[in-house]
C-alpha cells in the first residue's frame, strides 16, 4: 500500500479547502465572462508531441493495447488549441479547471506533483492589440489579491523583445528557442551559471552571451520601455520594436486598471514552453520576513501565461491561425500555502454542510427518525442521523459537536405523543418545541 | 485531427448542462451529509487487478517509462477502498465525482464512453443492518425524481440470496461468480440464451440451470420475500435466509421513506462486479410510449450499487474488514437524455453568467470602458466588453442579445461629461442614467 509517487489523495478537510480555493478562482473567471469547456484527459500522442520543447519527455504515454496511441494531457493549453482547430472555432473566451499529468521529479512539499490541477483562462480571437492581454493580467491581480496570499509581483515580458535582444546580440535565429529556455532559468540561478550554459551547452559565443546579459538583467516599468525604445540597437530591430510598442500599450491599459504597482517589465522572464509568441508573464509571491508560512512553502511562481498566436494553426490542415492569450493559475502551490496557513491558525474547516441531526432520546424510535429525516430530505434540508437502531442521545449530540452540525431535531416518546419535534441548538443548548 | 475513440469534448453548452446536472447530484449527496474526497486518476496497476472479474481486461495501463507500473482508475469504488485501508479509516460517508476509464467498445449514442464521469456516494462503517443501505436507495429515488427523467424502477436483490439460490439448485461454490455474471445478462437477453450460456460456457448441469431459472425469473415486493422465506429449499439455506431477512428489513425502512412504489425485489438482478457481498440494486428508466426522447437514447440502467463488505480488507495487510455500501449515478446516460430533451425543446442554455456589457457609443472611448469595467470587476460584478478599440454600439448590443447578457452599461461623451453611466435593459430597451 505504498503511495504512488507524486500523486496524493485529498481527504475531506483538504478537499473542502480545495473546493473553496477553486471556487474563488472559477468565480473570477466567470466574472470575466468565460464559458466552461471540458476536454478528455486522454489525447492522441501525436497531438502533444512537438509542443513543449525539452519538456516533451515528461509526457505520460499509455501502453499500446491496440487502437490509437494515447497520452495523458500535459497542460490544458494544447488541448484547447486542438479543440479550437478541430471545431473551427475562431473566437472564444473559456476557462477550464482540470488535472494534468507530468512525469516530473515530484517535490511535494513545494506543491509540485505528477498529477495536479490547472486553472486556465484563455481568450482566442483576432482583436485589437493588448486588450485581452491586459485582462489576463487583471485576472491574476484579482485572484492573488482576493486570496490574500501576501505581496506579489507580476513579471511581464514579450517573446518578440527577447528574440529582438537575441538578434541584436548576434544569436542566429535557430538558437533563439534554446537561448530562451536558458534565460528562463535566471529566476533560480545567478547570471554566471546561465551564461556558462549559453556558451557551453547552447553554443553561443561568449560575446553574444555578455551582450545578452546586459539586457536580460534589466527590469522596471514604463521608464524602461521608453529607454529601450531609444536603444540604438534594439530600436532598429523590427520584432523588438513591435514588442516594445505593445508593451507600452499594455502598460497604458494596466494603468487604467490601476494595477501597475504590482507589474514589473522584466527582461529575464522567458517562460519555458515553445509555443509563446508575444506577451509572457509570471506572478511571483514575495518572501515575507515575518510570516513563517511562506518560508515553509518557498516562494515561487503562482500564475503564468502569455500569448500563443501560432499554436492553433499547428492543428489546422490549412494552417489557419487563431491568436490566443491565456493565463494558468498555479493552484497547487497556492493550495500548499493556504493549507499550512490553515494548520497554523488551528481553524477547523467543516467537511460537510449538514444542518440538522435527527436524534431520538429513547429506544425503539428508529421508525420515527427514519420518517422525520425522510421528510427533511424531501424538503431539501441537509440532514443526517446515526446508523444505529438505538444510539444514546449523548452520542448523537457528540456527533453534532464533532462534525459541526448546528442543530438537533429530537423526537422522543413525549414529542411523538404531542405531535411535535424538539429543535436543539447544539452550541447554546437552547431548545424549542415545534 | 480525428477524434479519439470513445472520448469527447464538451463545448460550452454541454459543459453548462453537465455542470447543472452534476450540481443536482452533488447537492443531493451533500443533503445526506457526505464529505468530498479526491483520489488520483493514476493508481498502481496491482491495486486494480483482481477486483473487476472478467472486466479487468478493460483497464487502461500506462507505458512502463521507468518507476511504478500505473493504470487509470476503472471506477471510484476500488480507489475508495484503497483509501480507507491506507489511511486506516473505518467510518466515513463520502461522495466523489470524477472521471473513470474503460477500454470498452464505445456506444456513444447510448451514453457509453471510454472516459466518463462517475458520481459515487458510499457509507463505510460497522452499523446496524440495512440503515445505510436504505439511505442509498433513498438517494437514487431523490435524484431520479429531482431530474424528472420519467418513470423508473429500482431493482433490488442480495448476493446472499443469489448464492443461496445457486446452492440449493446444486451449483458448486466455485461456480457462484460465473453463474452470477451469466444471470446478470437477463435484462438484455431472454432466459433461453442465459440458460444455454450456463450449461455451455459455464458448465452447469441442465437440471441446475432449470432450477435456477425458476427462481431468477421472479420479482415482486414484500409478498415475494415472505413467499421465499417459506420456500422449503431456500429457507434451509443459511445465506439465503440472512439475505431474505435483511431484504424484509430493507423494505420496512423503504416503507418509512415512502418509496416502495418504485422498488422491485428482482431475483434476476446480479450486477457484474466481483466485489459485492450483500444488497445490490440498479435503477432503470421505463420506456415511455409518447416521448421520442427516451426512445432515441434507449432505456437502461441509470444508477447502481450495492454492499461490498470484503473489498477494504483486500487492501489491509491484516485483512481487517470495513463494511461498505454505496451507489453510483450513471451520469453519462442521464446527460444524453437531458441533452436530447434540451435540443427537442429548443431552449438555449446560457454558457456564461455575465450581468453587464460595458459599451461605448462613440470612438476614442476605450479608456472610459477600461476604467468602468475595472471598477465593476473590483465590485464583484460579472462584466464583459468587446476587445475592440472602437466597436459600433449596434455590435455591442448584438453581442448582449447573442450571449444573453441582460444589461449594457453605456458611457458616451455626454455621460462622461455628466459623470454618469447609462444602464440599458437589453430586452426592453429601457434606459436609466445613474
Amino acid at each position: 500500500l505504498r503511495p504512488r509517487q507524486g500523486t496524493r489523495d485529498h481527504p475531506p478537510a483538504q478537499a473542502a479547502l480545495r473546493d473553496r480555493l477553486l471556487g474563488a478562482v472559477v468565480s473570477c473567471f466567470k466574472r470575466h465572462g468565460a464559458a466552461a469547456i471540458d476536454t478528455p484527459v486522454l489525447e492522441l500522442r501525436e497531438t502533444l508531441m512537438g509542443k513543449y520543447g525539452e519538456d516533451s519527455k515528461l509526457i505520460y504515454e499509455l501502453q499500446d493495447q491496440g487502437g490509437e496511441l494515447l497520452a495523458l494531457r500535459y497542460d490544458l493549453t494544447v488541448p484547447f488549441a486542438r479543440y479550437l482547430a478541430m471545431n473551427k472555432v475562431t473566437n472564444m473566451k473559456r476557462y477550464h479547471v482540470a488535472k494534468v499529468y507530468r512525469r516530473d521529479n515530484p517535490a511535494t512539499t513545494r506543491g509540485r506533483y505528477r498529477e495536479f490541477y490547472q486553472c486556465d483562462f484563455d481568450i482566442a480571437g483576432q482583436f485589437d492589440p493588448m486588450i485581452p492581454d491586459a485582462e489576463c493580467l487583471k485576472i491574476v491581480h484579482e485572484i492573488l489579491s482576493d486570496l490574500q496570499l501576501g505581496d506579489f509581483v507580476i513579471k511581464v515580458n514579450d517573446r518578440r523583445i527577447l528574440n529582438g535582444v537575441f538578434a541584436v546580440c548576434g544569436v542566429p535565429e535557430s538558437k533563439f528557442l534554446p537561448a530562451c529556455s536558458t534565460v528562463d532559468k535566471l529566476d533560480k540561478v545567478p547570471w554566471e551559471e546561465v551564461r556558462s550554459e549559453m556558451v557551453g551547452e547552447k553554443g553561443l559565443s561568449p560575446e553574444a552571451a555578455d551582450r545578452i546579459g546586459e539586457y536580460v538583467q534589466l527590469h522596471g516599468g514604463l521608464d524602461l520601455i521608453e529607454q529601450l525604445l531609444q536603444d540604438p540597437k534594439l530600436s532598429q530591430n523590427k520584432l523588438a520594436k513591435e514588442g516594445l510598442g505593445d508593451m507600452k500599450l499594455l502598460f497604458e491599459y494596466l494603468t487604467l486598471f490601476g494595477i501597475t504597482g504590482k507589474i514589473s517589465f522584466d527582461l529575464s522572464l522567458a517562460r519555458g514552453l515553445d509555443y509563446y509568441t508575444g506577451v509572457i508573464f509570471e506572478a511571483v509571491l514575495l518572501q515575507q520576513e515575518n510570516e513563517h508560512v511562506e518560508e515553509l512553502v518557498g516562494v515561487g511562481s503562482v500564475a503564468g501565461g502569455g500569448r500563443y498566436d501560432g499554436l492553433v494553426g499547428m492543428f489546422d490542415p490549412k494552417g489557419r491561425k487563431v491568436p490566443c492569450v491565456g493565463v494558468s493559475i498555479g493552484i497547487e502551490r497556492i493550495f500548499s500555502i493556504l493549507e499550512q496557513r490553515l494548520e497554523a491558525s488551528g481553524e477547523k474547516l467543516r467537511t460537510t454542510e449538514t444542518q440538522v441531526l435527527v436524534a431520538t432520546p429513547q429506544k425503539h424510535l428508529l421508525a420515527a427518525r427514519l420518517k422525520l429525516i425522510s421528510e427533511l430530505w424531501d424538503a431539501g434540508i441537509k440532514a443526517e442521523m446515526l446508523y444505529r437502531k438505538d444510539p444514546k442521545l449523548l452520542k448523537q449530540l457528540q456527533y453534532c459537536e464533532d462534525t459541526g452540525i448546528p442543530l438537533a431535531a429530537i423526537v422522543g416518546e413525549q414529542e411523538l405523543e404531542d405531535g411535535v419535534v424538539k429543535l436543539r441548538d447544539v452550541a447554546t443548548r437552547e431548545e424549542v418545541r415545534m
